[in-house]
């Protein structure tokens, strides 16, 4: 279809086109303080938690806010047996877990074993009285273990220092508690937004790598092992020490490993039977302990846990050392560990949340695993937060409330106080294997190929996660990822769109004519859709682009010798906002326009574009009759006025503006 | 008007509302290099610099390469005598403030007062080969000078060892002119874009607040003064010497800040008289000079500038010192000075092109500033830029072409091969005052009163610059201004603005209720627009928000009892893009809406949204009849099928999905 065919469809009912077009409306200014109110209000309260505390007597105020900082005053008037049952089952199952998880996991972070049973016990009874998920299941963590171990392990050694490195542990677990109660209570929680999905995808798959890497040591036996996470140490370590691999242990080691995958594929086949999966950790560790107990051997090269303390959590408040040489580092672990930590238990605690149809108030979990690491930073637990693999147990056995948790802790309780001399003989290379099968689900590479197909962009982010994660280290690989998925949002802020629309036959719609080919030009008119908000950071850019597509609208034209340029309409209608440099902006293509005798005509520019343009008196330089509510009505116009008059060009004051600079 | 006045208007011109529909046409798959070559083209080449070159022959394209990197070759042939006659004049007006500015601002860099000099001759050679602005006059800068004396000073005492202090400051020219070089040279200059105007006034206010204050040194001829340049620091170190003032000085110095500045304030009452503020330095130094010589001042505590060698630049390209300790200082400085320089110098540029109508590359220009400090760095210079005001006299003076600076560069060599020895007894008070002078121009406190008046977080942004180089430093000044602007913007895409549209009375056309409170709601149907890129950093807050609304919704419906919520429908024209966490949050919205038995419609997507949602299977999932181009057409569909039809909500198969990652 050429431009011939090019009609103009009325809109206006019967209307004449001078009275029928629509006013846009300059908002009426808002108090300043009013304004900022309503600004704080969107960016921090988006979810108006005090909605409900209206028109509400000071009583029931009070017992609201009680239901509003711990929940369980809310759902523990609605609990019955019936929920019992189903959270007994769960929590039994999640405990058989719990036990030698937390184990591997202290052992990944350097830290004495028992500190994960311990990490058991008292974080979730906090959780259960102030976390809002019913299905989340507290415990420590593979990623944050690893990273503790990383972060700490840089300033003290492990072994050659074990009680500085405890108390270094405790302190910036303290600290993680800290700064997440901070987050959730100045309602910064969207600050854990900006770890994207492709980021946690590939940082999980490289964290993942990693301690899958560091369990060689443990199958193979090895004495001597590289403080580096990168896989490149790694493997060197362990190729240099070819004569210290111990067959014994590497035997057992895959046997263990082989069964734990088998008991997760049958789990995987058939959903019913979950609890294969979930209690082969548990098995393992029961024959492994077996095994070794009756052959001993714990003589013959294969590492076993030792004496483990019996009782519950000693306090450990005056373990806290605040004013070490290492509080940095204590600080620097905390926030890291504990931002990491968060991600992860409020992405799982949301997923589980959608699926049962409740609502999770991200901020109030923030407090909630805030007060849950900072309460056993004080009794002897190190990080906790929600790990995804024991909340997906806790769930597939039917979890209903957060009572899971509290059997789980009892179940620990019991094995704290009775049975810890049971994993006397328990083989390390046991625990290796649990932390490799529980590991490898985490490499979701089909989760990348996704990304890869969608976004490349993404992908990109994701894969550079990985490998700065394996081949550098983990907080590299934060960074680069971060790093890379702000420079995207900067890229579309920096870069946006500009797009050139055209008529949609028989339609008063306009739309980007790459997108709809069948499009007619409007003879005369260039309209550019503007992608989004105008800001310092791309208004230089948008002044070049405009004055480009303007030149090259001229060249086509010129070629074509139908019409000539007169009119430049910009839809602003994805413009959300404007600064001062987007205002100048456009005075300067304004000038421009005015200057080659073009007309800038503006439509459907936003209420907080209205109001800033107002106040700039930009409006007024237009002229209030050249911005239109759509493009349709800002064509209808520019037809009606074309060539029956003819914008004329203002004259510059150049020289009076210039010599003030002097 | 109430809801019984919704009306719904036909679109359809007599056609049946279920065939006169307009698809949402998914754009054909482009292979994956060709989008990343597009990509990459809008990213780095907006303006198309080859354009030009296309169907040309070899001898041809040689010439317009050489001219598109010495403009010289373009504009030169055209070059005639009324220019030259143009350009004589205004070469000869910049040269007389170009001296004096010169030697004051290498005073406050702290560097021999001749390199003034010599960076007034070799550097705007430079630029007149390669510069592509006609108006700009090249020179050294008060703030860059400042900047290079703060940070180079921080290491190296200028004082107790100035071989290697000069030696480091050329080395920083170098640095910052191979960074300028490489923007340019990679199309990154949009680097200098995120230095935003607000960010500037507050700034250079602060510099020159700095500046002004570093110079009440000169003016109360102190000889001890601290090397900090906050104003704390400065203000202790001026009335802790009460003492040591010289009153000789302060008066000499007041007297010839009373004669500048008034010549300032004739000029700028009367433009035509720009000769006068323009000539006043010279006339100042001139004026001091003879009255020093008479009276024997410099013996009665009025310090005077002293020997100036004799002779055009010696060469310093031995001096770069680049295996130095300091080598990371002189990379720092480079860096932050070039950056700092190109901003003002970029931005003098493009101003006066637009003036006179005329194009500026930016990176062409970041090339010309990159050579000119390369060059310089090697011909004893240091850092020099285009600044504002040299170039506003230039302009004023009536400049043709970039020959006014080859007038003023050979003005400046006779200078240095005769008559240095004139310079003997200039006293340095006179130096201070027309410092001082030139820095109160640039405190443009009216351009602050504006930016609150339109826009109070340009205004924040400004304040912060300002108060952070003043109270401060420089550089912490500068951080806090880009880190808050940069803040803004990922606010923006962080909370995105999400209105509820309504429908404006006798038309299709629907709108923000909030701004236009007389339109209509259209019973069952729900219609947000959102305002923002769909990405990672905003899609659990959209989730959030788009849930409350639909609960707003509800409470509201349920409270006038008139109908029940059916649709919510989706306005997609702002958001610009998706990633892979803003498709899970459009499935895990759509998911919620099944359970609620409401219908997720989707209204006028943009391409590259249609592309990720098909590639991702989301138009499966959705249905693609539930795709509008508008929301004139959702609405219609909706109201056609309301009631008619109900949607059926899919079943979870969560138990499946959960228990593949235990």
């Amino acid at each position: 279809m050429g431009n011939a065919d090019y009609e103009y469809p009325s809109i206006m009912n019967g209307e004449s086109a001078g009275t029928g077009i629509h006013r846009v409306e300059i908002p009426p200014p808002q108090p300043f303080f009013k304004s900022l109110k309503n600004t704080v209000k969107e960016t921090l309260f988006p979810d108006d938690p005090l909605r409900q505390f209206k028109n509400q007597t000071p009583l029931r105020k009070f017992i609201l806010g009680l239901q509003y900082f711990f929940p369980i005053f809310e759902w523990g008037s609605r609990y019955n047996f019936g929920f019992f049952k189903s959270d007994l089952i769960a929590g039994i199952t999640i405990a058989s877990l719990a036990i030698p998880q937390g184990i591997s996991y202290a052992k990944l972070a350097n830290l004495p074993p028992i500190l994960g049973l311990y990490s058991s016990f008292v974080p979730p009874l906090v959780y259960a009285i102030m976390g809002s998920s019913r299905d989340l299941a507290v415990g420590t963590v593979a990623v944050g273990s690893l990273l503790m171990a990383s972060m700490i392990g840089n300033e003290v050694n492990a072994t050659e220092n074990p009680a500085l490195y405890l108390h270094l542990a405790f302190t910036a677990t303290f600290f993680a508690g800290l700064f997440e109660l901070a987050l959730g209570f100045f309602r910064l929680g969207f600050i854990v937004d900006f770890l994207s999905h492709a980021t946690i995808v590939g940082f999980m798959g490289g964290a993942a790598t990693v301690v899958i890497l560091q369990q060689l040591k443990g199958i193979l036996g090895l004495e001597h092992f590289t403080h580096a996470t990168d896989v490149v140490s790694v493997l060197r370590s362990v190729f240099t020490q070819t004569q210290q691999w111990r067959w014994e242990s590497a035997v057992l080691g895959f046997c263990f490993l082989f069964y734990l995958m088998m008991a997760k594929f049958f789990s995987q086949k058939r959903p019913k039977l979950f609890w294969i999966s979930a209690m082969a950790p548990l098995t393992s560790v029961i024959l492994g302990t077996i095994l070794v107990y009756v052959t001993h051997a714990e003589k013959h090269g294969v590492a076993v846990i030792g004496e483990l303390k019996k009782g519950l959590n000693p306090p450990s408040i005056m373990d806290l050392s605040f004013g070490s040489a290492y509080m940095t580092t204590a600080i620097k672990t905390g926030i890291v560990t504990g931002v990491i930590s968060l991600a992860e238990g409020i992405a799982v605690g949301r997923s589980f949340a959608m699926f049962k149809n409740y609502h999770i108030d991200g901020n109030k979990e923030m407090i909630a695993f805030g007060m849950m690491n900072i309460v056993g930073s004080c009794t002897s637990c190190y990080l906790t937060t929600g790990p995804f693999s024991r909340s997906a147990v806790n769930f597939n056995a039917g979890c209903k409330t957060a009572v899971s948790n509290i059997v789980m802790a009892l179940a620990v309780m019991v094995t704290l106080l009775l049975l810890t001399p049971l994993f006397h003989f328990t083989p390390l290379v046991v625990l290796s294997s649990i932390i490799i099968s529980a590991m490898l689900g985490l490499i979701d590479y089909n989760a990348a190929i996704h990304l890869w197909h969608v976004d490349k962009f993404d992908f990109l982010v994701c894969i550079s996660a990985y490998i700065g994660v394996v081949f550098a280290n983990i907080e590299i690989g934060l960074v680069l990822a971060v790093g890379l998925s702000l420079l995207r949002v900067l890229l579309f802020i920096a870069r946006p769109r500009t797009l050139v629309l055209g008529n949609i036959p028989d339609s008063m719609i306009y739309r980007n004519v790459e997108h709809y080919p069948n499009t007619n030009n409007v003879p005369g008119v260039l309209i550019l859709d503007i992608g989004a908000p105008i800001y310092f950071a791309n208004s230089s850019y948008l002044r070049e682009r405009i004055s480009r597509w303007i030149d090259e609208e001229e060249d086509k034209l010129k070629f074509s010798g139908e019409t000539t340029l007169q009119y430049v309409i910009l839809d602003m209608g994805a413009v959300g906002n404007i600064d001062t440099s987007g205002i100048s902006m456009l005075e300067e293509v304004k000038k421009n326009l005015d200057r080659r005798d073009y007309k800038l005509v503006l439509a459907n520019p936003g209420a907080e574009v209205m109001k800033k343009l107002n106040k700039s008196k930009f409006i007024e330089t237009l002229g209030q009759e050249w911005i239109f509510l759509t493009v349709g009505e800002a064509v209808g116009a520019c037809n009606f006025m074309l060539h029956s008059c003819k914008p004329k060009s203002t004259t510059d004051d150049a020289s009076q503006k210039w010599s003030n600079n002097v």
